[in-house]
């Protein structure tokens, strides 16, 4: 899965600490990987919010200047891969705002599934948008409440708007945390220096030497103010919906899901993959990185030896320029180069966490038979993608998913691999080790738990 | 080996292609871990050459604007990390003049040990110097010798100078390679579409669909113009000197020496190790990247499990702000990770090709036991690095390398590791299966095979 | 009078022609004395808005790429020099929203006086305010209208404000121009290859060869479309109020109002001033580049010889630096230069067109003095400016005005002048040639034709 | 003379002062009128040198971080437009090398004749040059030298060249003067907080509040170090050849030569031009800003009336973007415009300082007749231009000047004026009150002072 598709969006949320805008700054370079298009972060003083965004890297954005313009000790932060509203510096998160009742910033990750509708609706009333983001309707809902507190205000907006969501707020004087009722994305609670934190991941924690506390509950709100932190309701449902591919490509592998490491579970798919889909070879080879954790534990499970056959170049740019006689691969070969005589000869297991349109699988087939592989056994460490996200993963629309259109036989010629295998979801959720109904399976099963409007092309 | 301290700088040329100036871009992203602090390219039509240079990255100097300001059929190209001379744009590479007998460019992997001296004495006799590299000597020789073919006033320049040089040099109508006759630096010669090219390593053939024809030979220059190609001698040594550093840490690990990929050189300087250190442990991880391929050979050699126990942050920026209440470790935690449930009461084998200053490697071993490690041992892929390299590796002054002020027990202690071992200089040229006596091991023997000026400060 | 601080905004509109971006940014560029900070131009194709805007001067901000991202055939552009808003981006206009009804850009020359009382009431309302000026506020205003047709709407909106515009609105298919009742900021209606033309000033028509129609009328909304050209009254007041101040400073001397250049009228201010001010002297210099047309035509009354004694240097930038040991006048000095020889020994008069803060004034006096002068006589080619200016002419509080704290003796006294005189206001309406009673002369007699909210600080 | 083709170069140099850098900007900023291309300034501090340089404006290129990257108490300085060499970065001066005698920084005002053979020969000893001024010649030679003492190897260099050069060079404990022997460009000494200033003209002392001494003379050394103040001779030449043209345009309007402002000799220029050329008209009109002076003369002299009627934008741009349906005289449109009531009607005189192509001239005669102009009688203030300036004036080639193609019949047919008259030779020095043998009149005489190799192409 080399294509950069299923980035969403990281948040981070601090409040009391006199570094506010740096600690929100590392947390969001521990985020980065949650998107890399654009990244902000707004903090408080003295009821004045203070605002840098731009696009590009965290580390490339904030410099020394730039957070030096970012006064306050409470703060918000977002990085952004568009899933949703195009890509423009004017929709980068956190979006900001002065609104009658005084300013107020918002940090989303997730999708709303009717913020056309809701959207609609608020204009013909005489809103003015200027985002065409989704989390933008948020605030227009908060603005128009007549309810008296803000919490108030924001429940009654929570309650027009469906979909997944974690946000981080911030106001003139609290951070308020968000999940939505079935808890699509992740959102956890921690400390710093005795302050409490919110952060998409525990990877944040780690580079600000923070501590977990607990994972933010679906459908709860937590507001962190001068009183310390209250816990509020926003409503239940029966079930949570966990998204599954956090686990199998989002996180970051030094994260922390149910006690154990995205590093760990990967690995576990990886065995479970080998248990279920064996095959003679001689050598086993991540699709680098995303293949990487699987490939260890199948190579471990199965005895068949793991190397690195596929190199990544340390140095990609954003663009490359082709000669006119024209190069075979070239998107993948700026990226990866085979090493030639890892592969020679040999029956190659190649790993990879999913597949979504098959078109760099099939380059990477090639690849390794053009240098020399005998046979290339392709195993995949999750159940074929076949329907599209709706909750925040930047999928294809379905007709470009190869697994909706041919089976797995029919994607194995397209490859051009000798053989190739999925993990079941029985596997999957096996290696997890935490009930299947808590997730969310949409993207292999069909089975969307939030229901979606009948307009919404899939 | 985290820092940034090796590297040193690459070297292309294409001969009459359509598309000079794209090739010598595509073979300079393929050299970019050769250098990243500046690049350039220059070609030549109707005897006019024309240069662009940049500091940075390839991908991000030359544009497509940049490449169309480049035209002609013939080009070199340079990627750089300064060793010799400040980093300063003027002294970016390939460097040009238009001097009496009409244009010259020149760009130049290595390091002069006499340029002080020569450099002085020009400038006695009322030469002016334009940059400080030692590249720039070089051409003032070139362009004072009274010789009449452009070839004999190179060699009658070359003969003034010593050191390690593998050269690149464009007039109007030839493209020349030259290499010292030690053979410090790697120069290879190949073929793309018809057309000769010269390159640092065959890993530039491979982007651009070239084939490998040989390596320039020690003391060679090769001149490439309408009439083919021409071999001439630029006098013979006894020995050669290859550097042995090149297949330890330089080189891409996909790219070929003496037959074999630098991937499976390394790799076998792992087993080796395993050999001569074995050690009873739980896993073996390497330090990224660098301890990658010695860690695979060392778990597969002694059968312990390999793990990525560190994870490398893909998105490191230059520079990085740290709060004022110091974070520990803060320089290395940036860019890594400790994975605590792949470590956690563990006895851990942990592989470096390297160690120089020892700091880096003292944190990480900190980080290790900080987050649970029950032993921590450090296996090193070559022997203990003691004394500075002059040829072009950018090593520190002898009194900062660790391995010259302690000795194995003494760095040990420095680091807090369990225990320490390296590889024997014996294994390691049992593992590269090519003569010793045709190597340069200073930097682990102090054997300096081209002579030092007496003020060298070692 | 050399203080930027008189300057205001230009407005430019064009429908139905092929190149309507490029006439746009001609015509904005001939009305950059207008206003210097941020400038913008948006066109519509196909129901879709084009936007550019930036920081800077039209030259500067609208290279040939900018230009051929603003298709369409209908446009509007601004060029603002911040008098309500701070001088930031998102405060350039032409404003563009997209609301219920559709995409709306709005251009805006003046000033609103009830702005913060109506937006108070629409943010109660829930509305969200993106930018800080006050013509947001009537974009707002039109969102909410409830009526069918767009210009009813617009009507809606303009019953609730008060103050001075000259607007100029972009539709999906339409160009529409307002003035408001009192007149204050000119508006004026031309053609160019046949097709229909607003802008600020006739000057705009000369460059792109239009041809001058009409002004514009107090109070007239012209809406331009596909069905040509269509008038509609907003509604009557018995008295127009335009800014005297447009004749005295503002406008560009070549542009034509009530039949005459605005450089034939500030002439024969001159004359009129020499007239009422006589003094016996060797030598009359205007302050460059504000009194030139007055200086002429007071030498020309008075017989006295016309110098140029202060030249204006060309390359002024935006900030200079000063020597620690800092240097008399620094401020006035970098931008003017007394030519001594023209000076030395002589009764000068110096013509400026008005007095403000009377500090750089003073600085010339002294340069002036400094440089020899035997007597210096200023003379100022309109009355003493006493009131501060509410619609849309930036003028200081009044306490920072010079001519509200003292007589015109104390004036000469601060100035350190020989004597001191002003043209009185009935000396100015006798050059007008037009009567009185149809200006705004608020900025010297304190009465304000449009009634101001009590919280104005005057 | 709107065109841009006369300017030269300015220069300036300081000793011994704390903000040594700070002087040589405003200086510069104050000589800007002598060159827009490019600017340079480079100071001394413990024999290092600091090098700034830039292309654009003195007050774009020098920030405050700028200035304070040049420490010192010695500096010199340089502004730019290119009549030798191209116009690129590397061609910017100050020139500054490091050569076997140290550091060494030269600014060039003038045109050498012979370059061209000095670098060939140079060339061919070995020589390398990094640029394409003339100026690095003079280096070269210096640095070739064998002298003992720094001057003696400079007047050495200078005895090889032949040329207009008024040099400012630094050495690390030195600021030194150079006049060629004819004096063909000016430069004076003065005094600021008691440390000695050279410059190329008395406006750049006015700013910094220094004081005049006196001209360097032609053929003079003026050595400036800590040992005071030295002269000595070049050589010496029967007469001196001061450039007119200098007087005529280039000179900033208030600086003082031979004890009078170019302001007054440009005056007179006018008054003698209405002596010898008198007409009946109604009114006199200045090409903005070149006519301006003699304008002013002309006007006092003949009795008619003095008008600004052409008017200059003050926001002209680098470049003009133009309408496919392309407006007659764009590109002095966008420069100028015409107030029809001040020309309407009239018999207009228009005054230049000089005509080059004449192509300029041209349009604004036939702007005035369009504008409703009854006559058009152009007058220049010197006499017509026939000959190239070898000497550092940028005038085109000789079959470009317009007179010399044509007599001034003819010349006035192609401006399509009513009458065309120039000033005589003799009027032009019977204004300047000093003798006519002590100028260099080549332009107008072809006769050139300083013998021009064969090769020039006149």
């Amino acid at each position: 899965m080399l294509d950069k598709f299923q980035e969403e969006c990281g948040v981070i949320g601090i409040y009391g600490h006199p570094e506010a805008a740096k600690l929100a700054y590392l947390g969001l370079y521990a985020l980065q990987h949650r998107g890399q298009e654009s990244a902000g972060i707004v903090t408080c003083e003295k009821s004045r919010l203070f605002v840098e965004k731009g696009m590009g890297l965290v580390a490339d954005i904030f410099t020394e200047d730039c957070l030096a313009r970012l006064p306050g000790d409470i703060g918000i932060g977002h990085v952004r891969y568009s899933t949703a509203g195009s890509s423009l510096l004017k929709n980068a998160q956190p979006i900001v705002v002065d609104y009658a009742k005084g300013p107020l910033a918002v940090a989303h990750n997730g999708n709303l599934v009717n913020s056309k509708s809701v959207r609609s609706r608020l204009e013909k009333e005489g809103s003015i948008f200027q985002s065409t983001t989704d989390t933008e309707v948020i605030i227009h809902l908060i603005a128009r409440s007549r309810k008296e507190g803000f919490v108030d205000r924001l429940i009654e907006a929570l309650m027009e708007i469906k979909g997944a969501y974690s946000l981080v707020i911030l106001t003139e004087n609290s951070v308020i945390g968000v999940r939505d009722p079935y808890g699509v994305r992740p959102l956890i609670l921690g400390k710093v220096d005795g302050c409490y934190v919110l952060a998409s991941e525990t990877c944040a924690l780690d580079l600000i030497e923070g501590t977990y506390i607990r994972d933010v509950e679906p459908g709860e709100i937590v507001i962190i103010n001068s009183d310390g932190i209250e816990s509020r309701r926003l409503f239940s449902v029966n079930k949570t919906a966990f998204c599954i591919f956090e686990l199998i490509y989002v996180a970051r592998s030094d994260s922390i899901f149910f006690e154990k490491s995205a590093y760990a579970i990967r690995k576990e798919f990886g065995r479970q993959l080998a248990r279920e889909t064996a095959v003679e070879a001689d050598v086993v080879i991540p699709v680098p990185d995303s293949g990487t954790y699987a490939a260890l534990g199948y190579a471990e499970e199965s005895g068949i030896v793991y190397e690195k056959g596929l190199i990544r170049n340390n140095y990609v740019g954003r663009t490359f320029i082709e000669p006119k006689q024209s190069i075979r691969h070239f998107g993948v070969k700026v990226k990866l180069n085979v090493v030639k005589d890892v592969i020679f000869g040999k029956r190659v297991v190649m790993i990879d966490d999913s597949i979504v349109r098959g078109t760099t699988s099939r380059k990477l087939v090639t690849m390794l038979q053009n240098a020399g592989a005998k046979e290339v056994h392709m195993r995949v460490s999750s159940p074929p993608t076949i329907y599209p996200c709706y909750y925040g993963i930047d999928t294809p629309y379905k007709k470009e998913l190869i697994a909706s259109k041919y089976s797995v036989d029919g994607i194995c010629t397209f490859l051009g691999a000798t053989t190739l295998a999925y993990l079941s979801l029985e596997g999957l959720f096996k290696s997890v080790e935490f009930g299947k109904e808590n997730f969310c399976t949409a993207c292999f099963s069909g089975k969307y738990p939030i229901k979606l409007p009948c307009f919404f092309k899939i």
